[in-house]
């Protein structure tokens, strides 16, 4: 199988209480790609600009994702973000945005990339999703993010992609947003209703749950004591989610979508433990195979029988 | 086994974007020892003033709560709280509370409470629940419930409470402004430190954990798309935590530990459906045995080899 992301490519420069980086790698499409690696070939779509150099594009690269599609356009500079994460680190305070390359971005695909099984739409503006989706003819799972900008600036433009992808991967408070119901499992069951049969809903340091035709599912984060930079978590459960599924050629088992969320979960939990992709970058198979165990040792109960008085 | 429950006994007026209700029976007490009767016998301490009627001492009783301890304060009014809730149900605004025989309150238990091998002190001032906890000299696992009003103003004597107690019941916020810790995880370890071995952070609509000695559990919510009145479904979830160990005669298995997570976690899902105790004081042996598999179902899933690209 094969599978296509789309996103920005991003230079962070990051401020939380455990300590600061300047333009780190970073980006939607980067995070994702990184993390569906571990389990099967990944192709990024974004622009850089001529501040982005081999050195960046060696760590995509020793991961084994291909960047042809990666395209530097000369005199321009790659997206940047400056923020910062307080104590509570679920929210992430902008300090500037230079959309740079980004701004004027229209996607090229190649034909490795547009031929694609699966496709993931990262957080770009929806009507660009919709164009890379209607390329992307091959994909028979396509998954896309959003975020509340396009939410109140670009909804009926959201609203029509929705209809055209299989999944999707927001927060919960974006679902909730979406569409205008407080409450999640209504709001996950109103998105269904706009098209994609699989709805993620994202919970950060609570988890994830999943909304498919064979019911609910749901898994708490792993417990983490050293939580340095939240920064990507959402791209990188993304990745471990549609990598798994890419590698098994599988979108609708209910067991494969449940281990996909596992993976997910793992994946996300690696992200966060330090700056940027530096965790992510550098993780062994024993590591993820590991974390997936304890996983599912901190979820696992069993019945056992009891005479209730009722 | 046995289990006595100190705490509130009210009357709730509420309002909810789905309806309202006037000085509904209520309280932690209350909601707690329904909970707890689907699986043992609880005892409950807390007084009511001349308000509280042979109706409402009858739906504790048709449980099979012992209720000699309620303490009939003449001339005085039940505690009476009136709230409301918005769309968002994880946030209650508070109208009014007037304490009546609350104020006064000075728990007086008979033989048989103090006797009780399980003891749990509902939200009450930490003063009050030391002096209880004093009392009852064979209760072998005792468990505690607080509120930011007594982080706040009362924190040595909550603080000094705790290391006479061998769970809390806090939900996550409290767990972190107790130990002035955001990481959950790190804060649950800090509240080990003061005393309880058992460590349950809940987390409303996002489920509940537990951190002991063996390590971390955790558990989502039940999808719920029809969620009328949020109030007690904290104290709801002890009595089933509580009720089921006192029934196991068991506070150290882990997996039995486990299971009362899952008891607690399905004994709120129902509170929360209806208004104030609507629901749970007429739940069936069949609705509990039906939500705990649904819960076992809807977190379960499975490892299968897969080879790593690392």
């Amino acid at each position: 199988m094969s599978l296509t992301v789309v996103g920005s490519i991003a230079f962070d420069s990051v401020r939380t209480p455990f300590g600061e980086r300047e333009r780190m790698l970073g980006g939607s499409a980067v995070h994702f790609a990184l993390a569906a690696s571990f389990f099967t070939e990944a192709r990024v779509v974004g622009p850089v600009g001529d501040d982005f150099g081999e050195e960046h594009l060696a760590v995509l690269e020793a991961r084994g994702v291909i960047t042809d599609d990666i395209e530097h356009v000369p005199g321009g500079e790659t997206f940047f973000w400056r923020g910062r994460y307080e104590h509570d680190m679920n929210v992430a305070h902008t300090e500037a945005t230079e959309l740079g390359v980004f701004g004027e971005f229209e996607p090229k695909l190649s034909d490795g990339s547009r031929q694609a099984e699966m496709l993931f739409l990262g957080n770009i503006q929806p009507e660009l999703q919709r164009k890379v989706r209607a390329e992307c003819t091959a994909a028979g799972f396509v998954a896309l993010d959003s975020m509340n900008l396009w939410i109140e600036t670009e909804r009926d433009s959201l609203i029509s992609v929705l209809r055209e992808v299989d999944c999707t991967m927001l927060n919960d408070a974006e679902v909730r947003m979406l569409t205008e119901e407080p409450n999640l499992a209504r709001a996950a069951r109103a998105v269904r209703e706009l098209g994609p049969a699989v709805v993620v809903s994202k919970q950060g340091e609570y988890g994830a749950a999943l909304f498919t035709d064979a019911g609910y599912f749901a898994l708490p984060a792993l417990p983490l004591e050293d939580v340095q930079d939240p920064t990507g978590a959402g791209d990188t459960f993304a990745g471990g989610f549609l990598g798994y599924l890419d590698a098994q050629g599988e979108t609708e088992d209910p067991a494969a979508l449940r281990r996909a969320m596992a993976y997910g979960t793992v994946m996300a939990s690696f992200n966060v433990e330090r700056f940027g992709t530096e965790r992510v970058a550098a993780l062994t198979r024993e590591e993820i195979e590991g974390r997936f165990r304890e996983l599912l040792a901190i979820t696992h109960f069993e019945e056992s029988p009891i005479e209730l008085r009722a």
